[in-house]
């Protein structure tokens, strides 16, 4: 017997699991007997003591049987721990069924992944003003946001932060009370499930969606109902009649069409809400990134009869691997979502929450978002700029004066030839996604999403370039 | 009419909102005519066109009607914003009723804060070293952990040194990619319960018991099983039979009784979890504050049958506010789990994580764990001294070798004169906090939680002896 020891825990332990793993792999047969505790501390070098023990411990758990006089025997049916492959994974819960028959994510496509001119949506702007910015926030905050727990609604100072910005910018009035951080725009998608779902409600999402919410809502139990969205936005009219528990729509800047929804339509989605006593998740991303004449203002700030749940998120404001956002509560359930996050996860962690109300407070929130404005509308500019001169002929730009993506759709291009003509433009470096798997009802033309943050307007007009080429050749 | 706009957001939404208040505030009344738009827009002083839309904007909220050539009059029915007091938190789904019904917590009892001698428990042992070290750690890790989303299982850094501290300190032997990363035990639970239970299956807890835990499965719709501890720890053949689901135990340092289960006991309940399909989760928390000969090896190490969820977490390690646990996920549970997090929230912070690693790896966790211990035990060392010098013909002391605090249960003192005994001690500075909240079954004489890292060995020997001072006084 070759004993080797893996030199982590107490010396019993150590050779217990040895021999463990010798039984377990059939090298000492069931039912044979095991070296006397002398012979085997000799030749492994411990005491009698430590092999003593190891055996104890095998007995204890039946892999061995000690009978006075004959020594300590190997049990004849060893339980053998599974092999790894044996093991199904079969859903333990009505939720874990869910989550094996989600359907699969497009987002972050990983065979494109290296590509020079790859564009991927959700690249975040990388600002290395910013992060060393953010570092000396984070080393100041550590000293500020103590080591207990923190609230778990969130800090206090943050959540002032955010009400002051939301009223300057958004024209959302409300106060620090009933702002609710969360980890994120997912988080708070949590949290609203939790909260207002019971497995079976029917769920309104927009067609197209993004995944994840949509997951996340599947995975909760919800009955998706998607209806359409037009060159106004949600096609309101078409709600289906009867109670619906939820609608979540991103007004700002619909994903992925870019489209933003017009005021009749807020209101008339207000309106609907308020009458069937719906709630609306209003998903405010990318409002930030609006360019010309400014957005339109929040269904929040449109809301009288308080069913709008309006969340917010830094992750594309400042990155995302901050996980920070938050959740401005209708008062009625304000208790009902502070007591979620609690049993959730306690709350998010205090150093950056207490960073993030420094760097909101003292302006520099603002001033970055004003330059990252600017940067994104040059990057939008170069590319859409370069597609409408190299390729207008061969495709036609949707909605792309806001956030840091747009959809084109082809003119002529059947969906037959759309993997070749992706294959064809990987060959040449650039990264193309299509955007017909965000879409419930196939749309009638294969169109791309095009993400540009990650690029700079020099690469964008590159990938312009080879990307008209790859068309001329189609 | 006196409006005052309140500069946020673009003009006629300022208009609109000083209009809404004036009408719901009712100082204009139902029906009455509103002022002409030239005459507002010169009051004002802005343009007409703002004034119109501001006008448009209340028509469309149905807050007024504009008829041709007799202007714009408040609507008769106005929809009243609801008032706070008005509205009734009325719980949206089970979750939410589940919530309401929840007992009161008692941990962090808020009325004896400010106290100078407070024992409570949870109170960090606050080391302004490690602070500063963790700064420079996050600071550090700003640059390395990068703006992109994180992993949603965790960083892998993190993840690699989490699995070899275990294997090296508790003699869990595991991989990396069997660790998920989560934000706290709490969240580490909410992703068990989620994936593992379904409404109304059955989960046992220890009594005494965690209340969070228990609130969250309660909230979850658990139906609980309370079953009785010992001086060996849970009393495994009073575990109920059938089908159970999921068993939660500390069996490190069982709370709040501080017992530490027995080896025996360990088999016993891997014995039974693995003949009944249930699972265990290990929550493993204060096994690093262990003095003397050092704990018992963690349930996980023993398990054959890959049942046991081990769950850690750095909370009481460093500090709470941190926010970073683990799961050491069965190998049929792992894809659940996993997926279940990224839902959850898309993964923790990256930041903190890339700072721990580093904290990890660099040896620094492991000298400031040492530390600690020693500052830990020289505080229990002198309360427990203290009060076996001056008080134990009162207080008898239950198990205290290791952890952050302990229970005394007295010898003669009756439940009719508990609330007496806390006034008095709250009147000469001692914050006392009973342990009979946290019993299922009432247990037979009172006791009390003293927590104890919170105050250095000098204030706890005053604490102990102001505490036989009162109970001379009863």
């Amino acid at each position: 017997m070759n004993l080797t020891l893996d030199g982590k825990g107490a010396l019993y332990d150590q050779i217990a699991r040895a021999l463990k793993l010798e039984i377990l792999e059939g090298r000492i047969a069931a039912g044979s007997k095991l070296p006397s505790t002398r012979v085997l501390a000799t030749a492994l070098g411990v005491s009698r003591k430590s092999v003593l023990q190891s055996y104890d411990l095998l007995c204890a758990e039946e892999l061995a049987i000690a009978r006075a006089g004959s020594g300590t025997r190997v049990a004849k049916a060893v339980p053998m721990r599974k092999a790894s492959s044996e093991i199904g994974s079969k859903p333990q819960s009505q939720y874990a069924a869910r989550i094996d028959s989600l359907p699969p994510v497009s987002l972050g496509a990983g065979h494109l992944r290296g590509l020079k001119y790859n564009l991927l949506y959700g690249e975040p702007l990388v600002d290395s003003a910013l992060f060393h910015s953010w570092r000396r926030k984070l080393s100041a905050a550590a000293l500020r946001a103590g080591p207990s727990y923190p609230r778990a609604g969130g800090y206090l100072p943050l959540r002032r932060a955010i009400a002051d910005y939301l009223g300057r910018r958004r024209g959302v009035i409300c106060d620090a009370s009933e702002i609710l951080i969360v980890g994120g725009t997912q988080q708070a998608l949590t949290i609203v499930e939790r909260t207002l779902l019971d497995p079976g409600d029917r769920v309104v999402v927009e067609d197209p969606h993004y995944q994840l919410a949509v997951h996340s809502l599947l995975a909760h139990g919800a009955q998706l109902v998607s209806v359409r969205t037009d060159e106004q936005g949600l096609v309101v009219r078409e709600l289906p009649k009867g109670k619906t528990r939820l609608v979540f729509v991103a007004p700002s800047h619909q994903f992925p069409s870019g489209v933003a929804m017009t005021l009749a339509r807020r209101l008339d989605l207000l309106r609907w809400a308020a009458q069937g006593e719906s709630w609306i998740v209003e998903d405010d991303y990318d409002s930030e990134f609006h360019a010309g004449e400014g957005s339109l203002p929040a269904m929040r700030s449109l809301d009288l009869a308080d069913r709008v749940i309006y969340v917010g998120s830094f992750s594309k404001t400042l990155f995302p691997s901050l996980r920070l956002g938050y959740i401005v509560c209708p008062r009625s359930l304000r208790d009902h979502f502070f007591k979620a996050k609690m049993l959730d996860d306690l709350g998010s962690p205090a150093l950056e929450q207490a960073a993030l109300a420094t760097f909101i407070q003292s302006g520099q929130y603002e001033r970055h978002l004003r330059k990252t404005v600017t940067e994104i509308a040059a990057r939008r500019h170069a590319i859409v700029e370069a597609l409408q001169r190299l390729a207008e002929n061969h495709i036609e730009l949707g909605p792309h004066r806001s956030g840091m993506h747009f959809v084109v759709w082809f003119r002529r291009l059947g969906f037959d030839r759309l993997d070749a003509f992706i294959e064809r433009a990987k060959s040449v470096g650039l990264g193309l996604h299509p955007v017909h798997p965000y879409y419930r009802h196939m749309p009638a033309r294969p169109g791309l999403l095009l993400g540009y943050a990650g690029l700079s307007p020099a690469q964008l007009k590159t990938a312009a370039d080879l990307f008209a080429r790859c068309c001329e050749g189609m």
